[in-house]
C-alpha cells in the first residue's frame, strides 16, 4: 500500500470534524486538510485545531490529496464531485461518509474523472448534535465502517480505505450499494422517521409527562433535519417499504389490544424482546458495544 | 401527619425491590416488610437485605402496615386487594405503582374494605431489566411520582403519600386516573409498542447492522412482556387512539417521502426536533434529568 501523505475532509460538521481530528490522533505523519463552506465553521475549526490546515478553497484543498472524504450533507455530493473533479490528482481515492450509497455511486460515476477511484464509506457513528464544536477524535472508536463497492471498484483503493478506516478504530464490512441502502433503510432510516413521528404524534399538553423511556426512544429525532431529509429522499423506495412493514406491525398490535387477548399481546412483546436480546448479544460478542 | 411505623411492599421485582431498599435508605425508623409470591424471590431479597423483614404470608405482611404498596404486575391487583382486604388495619393507606390507574381505582373501590384508603401512585422510573437483583435504592431519585385521586379520596391519605414519596426523592403531581391513563398512553405505552413494532418489523438478516440509534430507539422493547401486556390491556382505548395518531404521522412521512419533496420532509423532521428540544429544556429546568 502506498504511504498516505494527505487526506482532505470536505465538510466540517460533527462527523467531518471528528474524522479530521481522528486522523490527527490515529494516523501520525498524515497531513489533514479540512474544507468548510462557511467562514464561521472554518474559524471554529481553526480554533479547535481539528486539522493540519483549514482551507477556504475547494480546488486548493484537494490538489494534493491521496484520499478525499466528503462529509457534507448528501444533497450537495453531486455538485462537490463536479467542482473537485478537475483538481483531483491522478490516483486519488474519493469517498464520502453519507448514510445512503446508491446515489453517491451514481453521482461519482457521472461526475468524477476516470483518473480517480471512488469507494463509498459509511462509518456507523454519529450523534444527535451538530456542528464542528461537538467533534470528538474518538467518535469512530469501535464503529463499524461499511465500504460500498461495485464490480468496477478498484481493488487497490478498497485496500487503502480498509487500512485507513481500521487505523481510525473501525471494523470493516463490504457491501453492494443497493444492499447497503436496503439494510440501512431498515435499521437506521426507519427508526429515525419512527422517532420523529412519535414526537409529532404526542399531544403538546401531555409531552412534559414523558419519562426516560420516551426520551431514549426519540433521541435520534433531535438529529439535524436537513441532513436527514437528504438521507430519506435518496433512499425513498426502501424506506417506503419499511414504513409499510412497520405499519403492519402496529396494526397487529392494535388488533390484539382491541381484542384484549393478553397472551397474544405478550407474544408480540416477547418476540421483540428476544430479537433485541439476540442483537445486544451479537453487539457485545463483536465488541461493537461495551 | 401520623408517624409511619411500617410500610409493606407486595411484589419484589426491580421496582418493588428498589422501593423497599429505598425506604430503608430514605425513611429511617420505618420498618419495611416485603412480600413475594415465589420462594426464590424471597430468598434473593433476604440475601440482598432489601427489607427489614421478608414475609411468606400475605395476611401477615399487611397486618400492621401503615402503607401497603402493590408492586406486582397490574393483572393480579384485583386478586391481591381481595386477599389482603380482611387483614388490613383500619386507617391503612393502600397504593400501587402500576403504570395504568383507572382499573386499579375500580378494583380498589370494589375489593378493599371501607376502613382503608386507596390512592394510586405511579413513580415514573424503571428499567428494561427485571428481578429483585437489579434493585437500586436510588431508582426513584429525581423521579416524578404521579398520585391519582378522585373526589372520594381521603385528603389526609394524599398528604401522607405526598410526604412519603417526597422523602423517597420524588416530585409529586396529582392527577385524575382517567387523565393519567390518557397521558401515559401517549408518552409511555405508545412508545413501548412502537419500539417493539420497530424490532418486529426489522428483517432478521439486517438487524445486526443496527447502530446506537436503533439500540436506543428500541431499548424499552426489552422490558418484561407479561408486565407490559397487563399495562396495555388495562389502557386499551387510549392506546388505540394513540396508535391511530402515530399511523397518521407515519402516513404523512410516507406521502412526502414518496413525493420527494425535501422541504416538506425537513419540515416534519424539524417539527419533531423542536418539540423534543422543548421537552429536554423542560426536563432540565425542572431537574427531572441532569
Amino acid at each position: 500500500l502506498k504511504e498516505l501523505k494527505q487526506v482532505t475532509v470536505i465538510g466540517l460538521g460533527l462527523l467531518g470534524g471528528s474524522i479530521s481530528s481522528g486522523i490527527l490522533r490515529c494516523c501520525s505523519g498524515v497531513r489533514v486538510v479540512g474544507y468548510a463552506h462557511r467562514q464561521s465553521t472554518r474559524q471554529k475549526a481553526e480554533e479547535l485545531a481539528i486539522a493540519s490546515h483549514i482551507s477556504d478553497s475547494l480546488p486548493q484543498a484537494v490538489l494534493k490529496a491521496d484520499i478525499v472524504i466528503l462529509a457534507t450533507p448528501i444533497g450537495i455530493f453531486e455538485q462537490v464531485f463536479e467542482e473537485i473533479g478537475p483538481h483531483l490528482p491522478a490516483g486519488c481515492i474519493v469517498t464520502d461518509v453519507g448514510s445512503t450509497k446508491v446515489m453517491s455511486h451514481k453521482w461519482a460515476q457521472a461526475k468524477l474523472p476516470d483518473t480517480v477511484c471512488y469507494v463509498g464509506s459509511h462509518p456507523i457513528a454519529g450523534a444527535e448534535l451538530r456542528g464542528v464544536e461537538y467533534s470528538r477524535d474518538d467518535l469512530l472508536d469501535r464503529a463499524v465502517c461499511i465500504l460500498t463497492t461495485t464490480k468496477e471498484t478498484d481493488p487497490h483503493s478498497i485496500e487503502v480505505l480498509k487500512h485507513f478506516w481500521t487505523k481510525m478504530g473501525c471494523s470493516i464490512k463490504l457491501m453492494d450499494p443497493a444492499e447497503h441502502d436496503r439494510i440501512y433503510a431498515n435499521v437506521s432510516h426507519l427508526p429515525h422517521i419512527t422517532a420523529a413521528s412519535l414526537v409529532n404524534a404526542t399531544n403538546e399538553n401531555h409531552i412534559n409527562a414523558a419519562g426516560k423511556g420516551f426520551l431514549d426512544t426519540t433521541r435520534i429525532a433531535s438529529g439535524p433535519a436537513d441532513i436527514w431529509a437528504d438521507v430519506l429522499v435518496t433512499n425513498a423506495n426502501n424506506i417506503i417499504d419499511g414504513l409499510d412493514e412497520l405499519m403492519t406491525e402496529l396494526h397487529r398490535f392494535k388488533k390484539v389490544i382491541k381484542s384484549g387477548n393478553k397472551e397474544q399481546i405478550a407474544k408480540l412483546l416477547d418476540k421483540a424482546r428476544n430479537k433485541r436480546a439476540a442483537l445486544v448479544d451479537y453487539k457485545l460478542k463483536h465488541k461493537e458495544i461495551i
